[in-house]
């Protein structure tokens, strides 16, 4: 019978990546996956060993395989895992917790955990429910919590660099829902690096060019055990239906996703596509709760947002 | 039994717009598209009763619904049919140029005749076969020659204005093909309105803004006989299958091929996509066969295609 073989020494593949014509063994792949994400780190200028990076990690396949591999090139990165309290039937949170936790053991790193519910009083559903936000609101307050815990741990604990877990697929639903509806606030602001500035960290996405089969892959390939689920509240979610819509066309047109992400960071970089960073100028004022740099008068957004009655 | 009722007149509707949430009746219908052409004329400064008019027709339902509708808001507008020779088994450019010459004698109005191999001695088909351009050449090499004399006859004939018959979802499936791959030569180039400039005329779309299904309505209901088939050789194009693609995203999200091209129109108006129109300096050179202006030295694309042993 005839198998794939890899491309590196012959011998049988276990995954083909038809966008890079390229098949490759379980040792080869584990090799690649690093290599390309050290060549991403450097291409993107993405952050240097001498810098103190913090990951946020869900539990999930992405963090959990992108905190592997940076502790496997040596950076120097510990964890952060927001407990949001979801459960949905199939305790969300507490079961991501548990791998979170269990990986950061077994490599002896830095795990912080934020729990929402504790801290705040409220599950992030619960907060979901208490605000006008209308369709979609559960995953635009998760959002707008988990980005702001990202940034106080990030500051508190004086990180450089914050990196997420976002791989092509979620990027590239990402830049299709901007695109399709032509919001050039987000196209401007969606670059794999959004630059430092006051009271906020660098923020990086070094998977940002793997397909999410190779993460998982990476992830079950090198024994990461990692919750399988998707979060109860994504699902009939826009960007998981973008994603659906963008797999449909990479079946029929294989590297037709990796092309349109990169395609959108070379127009970002001729200028075609204006960049915009966060501006000092706009976040000028600081939230009397929390410190953390405002847009506007009085509350941020997340402290209005738990401070409600 | 219950039916879609007219919503300004309360009678059976034939067509329902969902993206307009807008349901006619026959007479209704057949008043709304030329009111909405009228419209979008004026709201893109297409052109003015005091010019010459040219359209370029297919015998196809876009542009001989686009002819008719216009003639009806009084424009001045005289038509142009070139007979590109192809057969496909079905008599295609035969069968098509009967149609315009119909449709312009029954309206004793001007039609010019084209007829490629007549003139060139090879049909477009031949002249795409003669070309090393790739997979999608006969596309290609039909659109440099309808380009060509499109040009050819509105500079000869002093017209002002050209206009075509794109609809919709032509304009939606040729901008999606330039965003999914960015394009960005090709994004700055398609608007509504390309200007005019010494040896071209003005070149727009009136129907820009309708789905192809409502030409077609428009061209049943007011009894314009034209070519159903679609051409012979368009069949596994990319135009199409872009099509398809925005038709299923459209019958899942109603609008949103629409939304999709008016957000694009509003990105090139606020200035976030740069606009290229045809540049006076790059098109400094005649070509000395047509005399029309080009990019480079010696003999235009065209008369390189045609002039070819």
């Amino acid at each position: 019978m005839n198998y794939m073989k890899c491309k590196k020494c012959g011998e049988k593949a276990v995954i083909k990546m038809r966008q890079h014509k390229l098949a490759l063994c379980k040792p080869h792949f584990l090799e690649w996956i690093p290599e390309q994400t050290e060549r991403f780190i450097k291409k993107y200028a993405m952050f240097s060993r001498h810098e103190k990076i913090l990951v946020a990690v869900s539990g999930g396949k992405d963090s959990l395989s992108l905190w592997d591999v940076l502790w496997r090139l040596g950076y120097s990165v510990d964890g952060v895992y927001i407990h949001l309290g979801v459960d949905g039937g199939v305790n969300y949170s507490a079961v991501s917790e548990k791998y979170a936790a269990e990986f950061a053991h077994s490599r002896a790193l830095g795990l912080q955990v934020v729990n929402v519910p504790q801290i705040y009083g409220a599950t992030v559903p619960e907060l979901a429910e208490s605000t006008s936000r209308g369709q979609g609101r559960a995953c635009s307050v998760c959002g707008l919590v988990k980005r702001h815990i990202m940034n106080q741990v990030a500051y508190d604990g004086n990180y450089q660099v914050l990196v997420t877990g976002h791989n092509l697929d979620d990027e590239a639903a990402a830049l299709f829902g901007n695109t399709i509806t032509w919001s050039t606030e987000m196209l401007q602001r969606q670059g794999v690096v959004l630059k430092e500035a006051p009271g906020f960290a660098r923020k990086t996405k070094p998977f940002c060019r793997f397909y999410e089969r190779e993460t998982a892959a990476y992830a079950l390939l090198s024994g990461i055990p990692y919750i399988y689920d998707e979060c109860p509240f994504s699902i009939g979610s826009k960007s998981l239906y973008y994603k659906d819509v963008l797999n449909r066309l990479e079946e029929e047109n294989p590297g037709i996703k990796l092309n349109f992400y990169l395609g959108f960071l070379r127009a970002r970089e001729c200028g075609f596509i204006p960049q915009k960073d966060v501006s000092p100028e706009r976040y000028a004022q600081r939230c009397p709760i929390c410190n953390q740099p405002t847009t506007t008068d009085g509350l941020c957004s997340f402290c209005r947002l738990v401070s409600r009655e």
